[in-house]
């Protein structure tokens, strides 16, 4: 059935228009608003400028962007239908990703016993500051107080006791969509929230090395993901000791850079060793006969990309979306005639190219709002983040054209009405493409190398600083006493056989001056 | 890559050989074992007959099946991969099925203020006993406590406060895909969990007939999944008074019969009236003007479905998958020669009919373990529910064929070798079709038109009664204690244009004798 509302995925687009839009009743009962609708005024206040307060720009354009709505307990948000959309998509981007390396999904309970969450020393210790913890249940105090799990490494392991036992079952690779809770002191919409939605790996392994291998093939699957589909232009790395996920041997990492010169950490691939099994006595047999330990991997992406997404690419004027997560791709302003028969005509192309596109499982809208001018539309659709607009006017229909124009660069050409698809589907991978490069040259040109105090200072106060360390975690601290900048990475070069570490650089520490033998990426993060 | 796993979906599935099978090992390091493998000693236990024991081989099924394993916290289980994939299955299906109607997905936090729980009075009353309750957080204890949600409706209508204003923010349609947690004092694998995996629509309406009509629209669309896809053969009916949701005006069920005669509550849709939304003052202005209140359903499915998938289909040698969500659905056995020659042929056309399946988007697996005879393979398949086995000997290759066994009915025949997709393709056809006429004619037969105690006594011992009811819960209450059956729901017909109640059939209560104006469908349930 046709349906008035933004379609929220290609499935079933027949129809759309007008989705959801003020202004524009459903033409029938069984066609839905969108759930933005009632709060678009709040949705079009002003945008204070990224260099005035890029905190609160972020916040703007957030709401600009009408992804979310506030939750009654601290820390949490709603994902509005739009807002949900970019998940979708992720979760289908990623979930593909996994399933040809043969992981398989599966489900591990929400709650765990508050022991389990102690038998991983260095995990009990990063964790428990931020555990949600149910004591009562069907009207009972619980004997033993369950937690709501921030990550399910305890959980899992406490069960691959029972599913591995010999060197057939290995490699086992796992992976879990699930909700997580981390109590969150100072929470920031979909960059710490006290709930979130995520993925989870969990693989294990028969050697050190196979291990390692698999936590290095994901960062690649992500990184891959993260700069195609996001257009995040990451940078990759290893993390510092003192920066690892409790429990892991290595941490490997995403770092893209936002327009404030920050990093986001945007997704992590974790080997973890054979920390975890030890802790929960997982052995194997192997073709020798004998037991060995087991080795892990765990890695895991979240709905905190959407805020990297939004802060990588956003400008002064709203949101800019990479159109493959783009809630609305192609946004069709139809610019009224003077006579009702041009009107006519006018209507009657946008409608044509809204079916074609949206046959083409384009998410697409056609704004037809009454007693909104072109120009409202305009304004509407920027901050909304849509990649592509596509106004039609009376000369254009006569033309047999539209006027495209592409939301990050402003530029405006004509496409045929004949050949729309082909048309907009070659703009949008111009614009994916384009995004992406934008945020890798932002990064690679805001990447500073430093020798000394001043220029480290320098570099962190506008971007990246590449400079030498001494691994010392005291210096470490005192750097970011200083300078409020950590320790992003070791980068990491993806090469055609897997990344490999830059070459070493010895020298004196930019900080401590003492001997230090590599270089790591500083920033400032979120 | 070509992977070792049984693939958990029909993408990136260009290999699936022995899926984790003992005795196989993975051929390379990137290649996956199932979860299943370890715990498959586990799974080849005997199973009790129906007869013998019906909730033992319930168990017994769900263990051969390999679906889950269990979790430390009582009342929950893990999915392993198979049983998690059909769950994927299942959504899938329901999401395009919701996306044609319009309706948006959206996330709601999975932590609830207690208070909000208090707001609705039937609501509280319904699910106090059955709340998790937080009371700590980030290490300290919370001032107000926190309820997992048991179901949405509560934050969901706190917040649509803000999002229906105007009749053209109406008809507003959502769902999400979430956990929710119901303490559950008697819990049994699948049918009632502490934690289960579902979705939540949640809709609002402009008038109360709105609401109704989309209440049954989308029981219309969860009938028709539930018998096309999960061949439930399902009953459609509406609840009495007494059991219907805590804060619904009507509540619409399915009513699948299971093989011992009791019924399975498989998904249920609400019309909830204004109830949630006076609770959590929600209006909207129409277009006269005026303040009007909003009416609204709610609908939901869950993992519950597939202990009804279990129960309705499967035999005392295991489970019985319909074809659509098996999680293999073509179980190939080489049957090896006697020479060299022989076997090696065999195992060539053993494998290209893999690929041919594997490209078609079957989920198939070649048990291709050695050291086992085909004999116990079929055992293993046959216990596991794949509801197709295609053997291949010598002879088959050379005549170009193989023999495809139907795991319901253990028909076997000749399919030829070109041409194998077509075949197979129609034969899970076949077998989707027959599972669902099979449960359908079990239900149809299995309920007897009733009028006295004796006659109830005897049809609930073996099925459904078609039975007049005086409509008071307390003789309700009295059948319930003498027969352990309770009133399933008053029946509906499904026509063209739309669901229609039986006709009235005056007369004596079946149990009272009070007068009775209609009859409703008494069953005992799970």
């Amino acid at each position: 059935m046709a349906g008035e509302a933004v379609q929220t995925t290609e499935q079933g687009q027949e129809g759309t228009r007008a989705g959801g839009l003020p202004g524009t009743r459903p033409a029938t009962a069984a066609t839905a608003a969108t759930a933005a609708t009632a709060a678009t005024a709040a949705t079009e206040g002003p945008i204070t400028p990224r260099t005035a307060d890029y905190a609160q720009w972020y916040q703007d354009i957030v709401a600009a962007a009408d992804l979310v709505d506030q939750a009654p307990v601290r820390g949490c948000w709603i994902l509005k239908p739009s807002g949900y959309l970019i998940w979708e998509v992720i979760q289908r981007e990623l979930d593909v990703r996994f399933k040809r390396l043969g992981v398989q999904n599966a489900y591990f309970p929400l709650l765990i016993p508050q022991s389990y969450i102690h038998r991983e020393a260095e995990h009990v210790e990063g964790f428990s500051p931020e555990l949600a913890v149910v004591t009562h249940g069907g009207g009972e105090q619980l004997e033993e107080p369950l937690v709501v799990r921030p990550t399910s490494e305890t959980i899992i392991w406490s069960t691959l006791r029972r599913w591995i036992r010999s060197h057939r079952d290995l490699p086992l690779l796992l992976n879990q969509w699930a909700n997580v809770v981390r109590w969150e002191k100072r929470p920031r919409v979909f960059l710490r929230t006290t709930e979130f939605l995520w993925q989870e790996g969990h693989t294990a392994h028969a050697t050190p090395e196979e291990a390692r291998e698999f936590a290095l093939t994901m960062l690649g699957v992500y990184q891959e993901f993260a700069d195609e589909v996001l257009g995040l232009g990451t940078l990759a790395g290893e993390k510092p000791a003192h920066e690892r996920f409790p429990g892991a041997v290595a941490t490997f990492t995403l770092e893209p850079m936002m327009q404030d010169g920050r990093a986001l950490q945007a997704g992590t691939s974790h080997d973890l060793g054979a920390n975890f099994a030890k802790a929960f006595e997982v052995s194997y047999q192997g073709e020798d006969g004998e037991t060995h330990p087991v080795y892990a991997t765990s890695w895991g992406m979240s709905t905190r990309l959407i805020g990297g997404v939004l802060m990588a690419h956003g400008d002064d004027r709203g949101a800019i979306f990479p159109p493959v997560v783009a809630p609305v791709q192609v946004a069709i302003v139809p610019v009224p005639g003077r006579d009702e028969a041009g009107t006519n005509a006018v209507a009657q192309a946008a409608e044509q190219v809204r079916r074609d596109l949206a046959g083409a499982g384009r998410r697409v809208v056609l704004d037809d709002r009454p007693g909104l001018r072109p120009g409202a539309k305009f304004f509407h659709w920027e901050r909304r983040g849509a990649p592509l607009r596509l106004e039609i006017g009376p000369r254009d229909v006569a033309a047999g054209q539209a006027i495209a124009v592409t939301r990050h660069d402003g530029q405006k050409q004509p496409v045929p009405l004949s050949g729309i698809v082909a048309a907009v589907e070659a703009l949008l991978d111009r614009v994916q493409r384009e995004l992406g490069e934008r945020a890798r040259a932002r990064r690679e040109s805001r990447t500073q190398r430093v020798d000394d105090r001043a220029g480290l200072e320098a570099a962190v106060a506008n971007g990246y600083a590449s400079a030498r360390w001494c691994e010392q975690t005291e210096c470490a601290e005192a750097i970011q006493e200083a300078t409020r900048a950590t320790i992003r990475c070791y980068p990491l070069v993806a090469t055609a056989t897997g990344y490999v570490a830059e070459p070493n650089d010895p020298g004196p520490c930019v900080w401590c001056g003492q001997p230090a033998t590599r270089r790591v990426v500083l920033a400032r993060a979120y």
